[in-house]
């Protein structure tokens, strides 16, 4: 039962529900419902799909999270980020003429969601956290640029195509002469009063003497306001006959029961795609859920997020939606509206199908223009500048990597961006640890730590050379460290002893344990001991398995200051640890 | 002229040059250049190459090496290894008409030149580093088991190809039925002398009464003994009628003047393997110029030995050699034979063109069996599988990468076995980096040391909770901390502080700092105090350039026993120092 508990987590909340939680669940979803319309219909257009299928991509896989998923707020469907991915892997197939759209971007939901159950089968989901920060935040932010130009065209009234930043502005800059006006003014219209509602409906209203929910909830509903509104003037001034695109008839129904193409040669071409998709979607809703659970002190597991993840873009893939994940804005304002379990998912679900059942006709009139000003604005709210100057100001090789993720987002394409910001990090974080920090070390006065001789004023023996290595030591640094240890002994004539402080050593490799000894030998040859000190449990462990204490003929003790006391027979303080050849540990 | 002298390791010993290093020298050149010629012509026939490339190679690039190179007493020239890196990058490019054999040969050795001087000019040559031990030990020992395979065809006197290890076999195999058993016969003979004069000669000598040194070197001469021998034998029995196959006329001469070829494809098809070569050419000729500098206290110069080497490979290319290092085996008989400066290697390539232009008619009848038996002799001594058994027992993870290494050079190639066994021995680095150990620690009785509770019997509170993480912080292990701390947190409900020690801490990067103000907002907001204690001073440093201390509402404190003291008001011994907020260092 405990076990099946964990596959479902559904049987944890579900069979306590009470009636005060489903208020609230009931208001969330009509809140969350009113918000996510207009949203997925968006982000459909931007997927390059018809308006339906991010409906279709609304209903099934809240229903499939709500079952599976541990975060109780979440709401899952078609965010911005995957949808540009989403266009950016169909556009090629498309054009070599491999599947339609539709299909291809129901495949990709398919092996999304595949890739996704395999990562939890594999326990595969640490991989998540080989997207470092600085990554994931420049590819953000240059997606939200990349959309936000993309979607341009629609404002202007014109065709353009591009996938990258100069192709998009070459496009727009041929295209500019034909703009359709009437379209550039329902357009802009929008866009400005998005932006207003976004940035100062809000404070507004609050001096209104609204109470402060309220006052969001009626700001959020801005981008419904705008679709409603325009819904109204089109047809009203007869704009669809001056020019401006509207989204036409939207087939009303339920979701198509759909199923992917199982062509091995298209499955082949989408896995790149798949994966980086799962990958990026994974880490979004992993971070959005974190946060809202830890705000409620909940619980998420990262496993079962991914096997919730991968059921919701399964059922995505079988009711002719697109890849989906947990959403940002949306489940904040799930989270907001007062939303209490997963079943304010599954009401949102409804919700969603009601639209889709008897509202679509109501969608006919829809400007485009309007649909890219929500876009627009949104994902422009994504950008964010600040964190490329903090992380400028924090760290040159985290920058990089930020940089080269934005700028390979913008000219390249979302995967090489992706794909060279992670390898930049591990390089990076590989060449750190291959020239690691070393430092000579004396004692502090009055007590029995040690701190580096450049920084601190501390106590030094001219017979005794403290060496502290903050690293581990392995292949990429071990004859870093031997060139160090032994040119710091060349220069210190009348030395007698060196001791290797290994507090910052986790873990020895084979190479390194050659160096080691390699070094102990050439010292010992000079008449210099060689001696180990605070060497870690594990790493003793390690050592002790070895047959390095076999010709080892140095000492080990266990704490810097023990080593200190010993080899220079300083009286004023009792040895605090016997030295122990070798070191045994209780 | 410092600046000279660095660029021109030869005007740091040249102008200092004395009678008694000359006869030491001299002595020391004529002894190497007795083990050369016979290595020279068998290495050649391992890559693929006519005899005569191999003396070629023997000859500028020891000029170039004593001019350019820092080690006193390496020895440069054809090895086994590179001999049969050469054969498998030389054998596609014949294959597929490409180039011929020596062409392919010298436009590699070009290149490997150029990768060499590139590595050095950029300051590359930690590259090297990231083989790791075990990675070159498996590749060595793969190596030799290919190479001894590889020649038992011509013991046996059949044509056989092959370039893995089952191919090699089938071909044998196949061939047997075809041996020619006069080849058989006089191949067996030299490697069961060779093996003996390896084995036995040595102690055998030493027992007759000779000297050590004089035992040794005659011990060495055993190759030139067969050979000698063998080019006696093979005409006066008519063995080379008999379809004992033999070297047959090496042109006498001059090394010619070569140029590589210039052709941008066939550069294209070699440089992968030309990069392979300089790195494991460079790798195998550092450790070994490093080992006998040690024993001398001499100083290699990594960059220096790069441009040596770069220098030395484009000497071959140009004299119609083929790619070539420094060497284990006549290194050491160099060293020991009593070299004193680089230029006893100038005067083996004096010895070796002597050779070439006099002595190469007398190698008319050397059987190629014979040198087949000197390079299995010579390669077997390669396989250590002791080494095997030993990080078998020290490192799983090691282990793995090594035996990747073996099996793929065994089973697919050169090439495929190094990368492989990088790349997991970096795969395996960063596992084991992104879920590092952490311990809750405590103080060690009577001391200011403070170690694992499950390890050391220590004191501990039960307000205060120490943490140690042994890892540096960044984005691959952030959220593994982040989960951590909350749920050891989680775990004990009277908590009133938790200490995080970061003694092993030696980078944070901004995907760890966000963590760690993740970590402080929650505790904080659970009412738990969210210390720091040993931050290193390189980590404080980028610590104070964010903005980390501006919400950080915890103390950092200078070691843990200060922050025990500080935290849990311990009366009973002084604090040690002060709580900085944020902490300052001198």
């Amino acid at each position: 039962m405990r076990r099946l508990a964990s596959l479902l987590p559904i049987l944890d909340w579900a069979p306590r529900y009470s009636r005060a939680e489903a208020v609230a669940d009931l208001l969330a979803a009509v809140i969350v419902t009113i918000m996510l319309v207009p949203q997925s219909l968006a982000y459909a257009m931007l997927a390059g799909l018809p308006p339906v299928v991010g409906l279709y991509a609304s209903i099934l896989p809240l229903v499939a999270y709500a079952i599976f998923g541990t975060s109780r707020t979440l709401a899952v469907g078609p965010v911005a980020v995957v949808s540009l991915m989403t266009a950016a892997a169909v556009g090629p197939i498309v054009a070599a003429g491999m599947a339609d759209h539709v299909t291809a971007a129901i495949t990709l939901a398919f092996l999304s969601g595949l890739v996704l159950l395999a990562m939890a089968v594999l326990r595969l989901g640490v991989l998540a956290n080989f997207l470092s920060h600085p990554v994931i935040s420049g590819f953000i932010t240059a997606s939200g640029i990349l959309i936000a130009a993309g979607q341009t065209k629609h404002i202007l009234g014109i065709a353009a195509a591009g996938e990258t930043l100069p192709e998009i502005m070459r496009g727009l800059a041929q295209g500019a002469t034909e703009t359709n006006f009437a379209t550039l003014a329902i357009g802009s219209a929008a866009a400005a009063f998005l932006f207003w509602a976004r940035r100062s409906l809000k404070p507004l209203l609050l001096r209104a003497g609204l109470g402060r929910r309220v006052a969001d909830l009626v700001a959020r509903a801005g981008p419904l306001a705008a679709i409603i509104v325009s819904i109204l003037v089109v047809p009203a001034l007869g704009l669809d006959s001056a020019g401006v695109r509207i989204v036409g008839e939207i087939p009303a129904g339920l979701p198509p029961f759909a199923w992917p193409s199982l062509d091995a040669s298209l499955w082949r071409e989408l896995l790149p795609a798949a994966v980086l998709i799962s990958l990026v979607g994974f880490v979004e809703s992993a971070s959005v859920a974190q946060t809202l659970a830890a705000k409620r002190r909940q619980r998420i597991v990262a496993n079962q997020e991914l096997i919730g993840l991968g059921v919701a873009n399964i059922a995505a893939a079988v009711s002719g939606g697109y890849p989906v994940t947990g959403g940002f804005a949306r489940s904040v304002v799930n989270f907001d509206a007062g939303a209490e379990t997963p079943l304010a998912g599954a009401l949102t679900a409804i919700g969603i199908l009601a639209a889709t059942l008897f509202l679509t006709p109501l969608f006919r009139y829809l400007p485009q223009a309007v649909l890219a000003a929500t876009i627009i604005v949104a994902v422009l709210s994504l950008v964010d500048l600040a964190a490329i100057r903090r992380t400028w100001t924090y760290s040159k090789a985290d920058f990089a990597a930020m940089a080269a993720t934005i700028t390979l987002v913008l000219l390249v394409g979302v995967e090489a961006g992706i794909v060279a910001g992670v390898g930049l990090s591990l390089l990076f974080f590989l060449w750190r640890t291959s020239t690691p920090h070393i430092a000579i070390v004396g004692q502090v006065p009055g007590t029995e730590h040690f701190r580096n001789v450049e920084r601190h004023s501390v106590i030094t023996s001219p017979d005794l050379l403290s060496i502290r290595i903050d690293e581990s030591l392995y292949f990429a640094n071990a004859r870093f460290l031997e060139d160090r240890v032994l040119a710091e002994v060349a220069a210190r004539p009348g030395l007698r002893h060196v001791v290797l402080m290994c507090s910052a050593v986790n873990m020895i490799d084979a190479s390194a344990l050659e160096s080691l000894e390699a070094i102990a030998d050439r010292l010992h040859s000079g008449g210099v001991g060689f001696h180990l000190s605070e060497v870690k449990g594990p790493v003793m462990d390690a050592l002790k398995r070895s047959d390095f204490f076999d010709h080892f003929r140095g000492l080990v003790f266990l704490s810097q200051h023990a080593a200190m006391t010993a080899l220079t027979g300083a009286k004023e303080q009792q040895p605090t640890a016997e030295p122990t050849i070798p070191a045994t540990l209780p």
